[in-house]
């Protein structure tokens, strides 16, 4: 037993950013919504609330994790005043408790985690669903969560081009850089229209539909990552209504998920939405893409077994590349 | 900026215990319960389920504590078969992040802690409510948590005989043998009848009253502390009922504390129990014990802005005493 920590590990920022693959969270992501679909998970109410400016919001989501057999707990924290401080605007931060044992394994700081368990299912979706020749991936939103979907999305497919869609023209451009110096990418700049083609990804805090369904052809998948609370809407609901669509956790997606207006309209019941979960395609309980001109959606809230199974691998793999201290430095 | 913790610090069981004194915790557990009263601090609903044991009992209690400025979040379970593991059954950690910034401060070890923050707030009921002669404290219950309810007890109070029932002799002595240990004190083992004295605390699992109110003399302070989800009860009925009652915090004692059973019945409205507040009381808002003769109750279920304020209090102590790390010992 480590004397300093009493066992416990504390996983920095730095530590994720060095040693933490997307391909290794994908993988872990994976297995998690397997073991949540096999019913081996549970996912706890979320809580959520405000700081003392109650522009400052705070969310709690804990659960259990199968695949891992960690409790975990994240708080996120989305803080806009942060802009001026030139700090995170977003924060997170996962406990894991061992399930069998109860007791505290690590803290692992998961601002970065953050993006890529999220970018990680979406991934997954776009795998699984995306037609076999599809090669231009359009993007609409241009925040630092649109550089992980490209990045997790381009290890799954053979991406060809990938076009941009922002607000204004600065910050496209702001965005294209950033892809360019993390993933060494170029991306082309484009008006809304012209992103929906192969595979779009819609990474923005829309309230309303980003676009027209008449811009979409058959054959396109969608994977609708910005709807996390009640009244977030980024697709239009005749097109979901009429899509193959899939969510990571139906119970949740009915609330505060892009679903939640294909549920509230009732194009869907909950019941079906139950038989429609990323677990039970990815363990082949239900069936992908039926034609290659169907039109696939993929609705992410997010959930806390990605937090729970993104942080206990960030401890296997900063805890082989970074032994913990053994001697306790600290004591005075 | 600490390098190796990005600026977020892990407080160990081990510097809990060295160096966080309950006069201390004390002392900040006042300061959280008076801003709570004076509306600058909010409780999150509290999370609760099971680990994939379902005897395996984990609650989430999370909020934002105007005393100290932070949000937090402990993570609390009880694990049955740590008994046979030779391990803890109960363990308890807390997140602290920053209520202005949204930044993660600290992860603090809480085992420890979680014993003094509770006893904290039953001192604080004993040395507002207790009459100014009691010297004798009885005590129900053999579990580690009583022996820091004397310990807390004993700073605001000159007490002269301490009583403790038990449910074995067994129990009882080892009981007596380590509160001898921790506080160099001598405990008399009593009947349940005897122990109802002066100031009595009661501190265990029960469903069922643990005596019969005609046992009760005028006079005397009880702290209820066992009383902490639904169906469990320590006190009969009929004496809270004609108690001066206070809580530390209406709408959860309504629901899981000991007052959930005078509420149930009718005997209190939830308009009324919110008048009754331990912070109401130490801010002086609602009067202490009326008369020689009352019977006073204190009704403590646990609430996250204790655990907020006992968590930043260990920091502070903590990090005064060792300073952090600097340098980057970790980095291979």
């Amino acid at each position: 037993l480590n004397q300093e920590t009493d066992g416990m590990r504390l996983i920095t920022e730095r530590q994720v950013q060095q040693y933490v693959t997307i391909e290794a969270i994908i993988a872990s992501i994976e297995l998690a919504f397997k073991a949540l679909d096999r019913g081996q998970s549970a996912i706890f109410p979320v809580v959520s609330g405000t700081g003392s400016d109650p522009a400052n919001f705070i969310g709690v989501k804990s659960g259990r994790d199968g695949s891992t057999g960690m409790f975990g707990v994240k708080a996120g924290a989305y803080n806009p005043f942060n802009r001026q401080r030139g700090m995170k605007t977003h924060t997170s931060v996962t406990l894991l408790i061992d399930d069998l044992t109860s007791t505290p394994v690590a803290v692992v700081q998961a601002d970065y985690l953050n993006g890529m368990r999220t970018a990680a299912a979406d991934a997954l979706a776009v795998r699984e669903l995306a037609r076999a020749d599809a090669a231009t991936l359009g993007v609409i939103g241009a925040g630092s969560q649109a550089v992980f979907e490209i990045e997790a999305i381009m290890t799954v497919r053979k991406i060809e081009r990938v076009l941009a869609g922002a607000r204004s023209l600065e910050s496209g451009e702001n965005f294209a850089r950033r892809v360019q110096e993390k993933l060494g990418l170029r991306v082309e700049l484009a008006s809304i229209e012209e992103t929906v083609r192969d595979i779009l990804v819609t990474v923005t805090p829309s309230t309303t539909p980003l676009f027209d369904s008449a811009w979409v052809r058959p054959g396109t998948h969608i994977s609708a990552m910005g709807a996390d609370n009640v009244g977030k809407m980024e697709l239009p609901v005749d097109l979901v209504a009429v899509s193959q669509l899939y969510v990571d956790y139906p119970d949740q997606a009915a609330l505060i998920g892009e679903a939640q207006h294909v549920f509230n309209a009732g194009h869907i019941s909950l019941d079906q939405l139950r038989e429609r979960s990323l677990g039970a395609l990815l363990n082949g309980r239900v069936a992908g893409r039926l034609s290659p001109d169907a039109i696939t959606v993929f609705d992410s809230s997010g959930i806390a077994v990605q937090d729970v199974a993104a942080a206990q691998t960030a401890v296997t793999i900063v805890s082989a590349a970074e032994p913990a201290l053994t001697e306790d430095f600290n004591r005075p």
